[in-house]
């Protein structure tokens, strides 16, 4: 997508060959600023302090951090290392294993001496591959925003939670690649954006994305998403997901499962947008079965924003003292889900839905 | 409820009877600093400004601040003003309307040299009625969690949202007052406190209370709960109040709706406590029924905090640009309320079973 008109991935290799270029999105929306990874380690930095953050963008940092690894020492005993230490930067997201066993297995058959190229050649491929498959998201999930359209006079109202735009993904992203298809198609969209504390990814980033786009969208508290659901202000939902049962079982950003409530109490299709590596065919309950991160308390407790001089500050905003809980994620289950949006279709959130579009899949289960 | 081993109100006359005392609640958690009220126009901007919040804290300021309008002119033509000037200053909150109906049908038979003294004593009253009302709603609400307690091992694990403490009442509280009964019996208690965006009540002012009781809590992001009770982790909810309807839709801070629903799918009771004063006899479709109050844009764009040393900062959080909206409360539908705890006893969240609780309210309906 194109940030001030020129056009964008949210990762690429660096213009020098020393390394990868990212956005850093902890500064936005204020600032718009790259960042060269260097090292495996930065790699890792990248993920866990969510400079990099969406669990498709995920998925390629770490493709190239192992590549990365495999310029320092392309030894078996590194690409097992690095391998393992970049797993563990973030436990949710299955894209970042779904990454890192695909380029592993590719690495492994090959001499040493074969890595560094093979690697950064393979997490170009993931990183590209990402880009059709959001297109391809986009195209279907639009669809689906048109039939609304032609229904209704007015806007369509989409309500996203989180970000899970272009900046979650290489390019388009996931719950918005629609809202971006349909309204660069001539749909008129409007999209409530959850601010999702405590990150606050849908009014740092979510809003940015859309506000560079110029698709008409308003910020709303957390708390307010079933407030406008109970009057009719909403059409549809689309979230993303950072892991997906073969059940059909939608682990999202905390908060995503109150949503999917309210849509269902008040007769408001919810969809979860998403690419296959997303999809963890392993598990069947995700309530039981998808590790929830638990993050620091200060993500609570603390906010950093711009003063009206212009200069950044952290201010504390809980009482002091008093202790916090920080889980990423929930889980929302599939009863709760109208469909899930991939590259290859629109599927109901059950098992015969998700391997109707990925039939290779019935012979592995 | 005490604050460095002192008792207070949250609302009191001034020892040099000039005006009338409240506690500043804009500056808690980090200040704790009281303030003079000493006209019907200062009554006025604190409660529009929330220097005090609540239902019934308001509906007692509101009296008081009748009282202060007659102190300056107690023609009927300022009484008429008055009355209408602080009905004006929150759309929401039923208690508002009850109290100064209340003072103004007790002062419009007297003569204007009576009215000064009569509405003072008045105000007194209701704010005396407050108290002993939230402490019997506490009574009521402990043997709720009291029974939960001879059935679990470990502390019962209360959820609330916004402050609905002593903070927003005169004293005890409405939803913190059964946690305040049961923790002073003895029985375990731990609650989970929403930060409740996008003012923080929850964050500053329910944990400042519970903190300053000892009351062992834990403050969460608005979006963490429905995956707390996904998991066992709540034991039930609490809310308070701005105006309940004769059939039960209780309306609250925005987003109780949206624990409510996680609470019926989780199987957790969830309960609303609050006066008399805050059932609206009137009413009997809360979602279509009661004015939502919209408030200002910088309140979710915005957060003031203290900076790492000492000072107050205000930092800006949305993407600059992006419109916003921000109303202030939604409506539970008495379908997910378990029951409601006044300061009569529990009731069912229906037309009979508030009519079992007030009786005289049947010749009246």
């Amino acid at each position: 997508m194109k940030i001030d008109g020129r056009h964008y991935r949210t990762i690429f290799p660096a213009p020098d060959g020393e390394g990868i270029c990212v956005i850093d999105q902890t500064r936005l929306p204020f600032a718009f600023e790259t960042k060269v990874l260097r090292s495996e380690a930065e790699a890792a930095v990248a993920i866990r302090t969510m400079i990099v953050r969406g669990a498709p963008l995920i998925g390629a940092t770490a493709a190239y951090g192992l590549a990365l690894a495999m310029r320092e020492d392309p030894s078996d005993r590194n690409l097992d290392g690095a391998r393992r230490r970049l797993a563990a930067t973030r436990p949710t997201a299955i894209n970042l294993a779904w990454a890192l066993d695909r380029v592993a297995a590719l690495l492994q058959p090959l001499g040493p001496s074969e890595r560094e190229a093979a690697a950064f050649a393979e997490a170009a491929r993931i990183a590209d591959e990402d880009v059709a498959s959001c297109r391809a998201i986009g195209e279907h999930g639009a669809a689906l925003i048109a039939a609304i359209a032609r229904k209704k006079s007015g806007p369509v109202n989409v309500l996203t939670h989180c970000n899970a735009g272009w900046l979650a993904t290489v390019d388009w992203g996931t719950a918005l690649a629609p809202i971006y298809v349909a309204h660069d198609a001539g749909f008129p969209v409007h999209v409530w954006v959850d601010e999702t504390r405590p990150r606050n990814q849908g009014a740092a980033l979510t809003a940015f994305e859309l506000n560079a786009h110029g698709v008409p969208h308003t910020v709303i508290a957390d708390n307010a998403g079933g407030h406008l659901m109970q009057h009719g202000q909403v059409d549809l939902c689309i979230v993303g997901s950072d892991r997906t049962t073969s059940t059909g079982d939608v682990c999202n950003k905390i908060g995503t499962y109150l949503k999917a409530l309210a849509a269902r109490d008040c007769g408001v299709p919810f969809y979860a947008a998403l690419p296959f590596s997303t999809i963890d065919w392993t598990l069947t309950d995700g309530v039981a079965g998808i590790p929830i991160e638990e993050r620091d308390a200060r993500e609570v407790t603390h906010l950093t924003g711009r003063t009206d001089d212009g200069a950044f500050a952290t201010v504390a905003v809980v009482s002091p003292g008093s202790p916090v809980a920080n889980p990423a994620f929930d889980v929302t289950p599939a009863r709760l889900v109208t469909g899930i949006i991939t590259e290859r279709g629109v599927a109901e959130a059950t098992p015969e839905g998700l391997l109707g579009l990925y039939p290779e899949r019935r012979a592995a289960a």
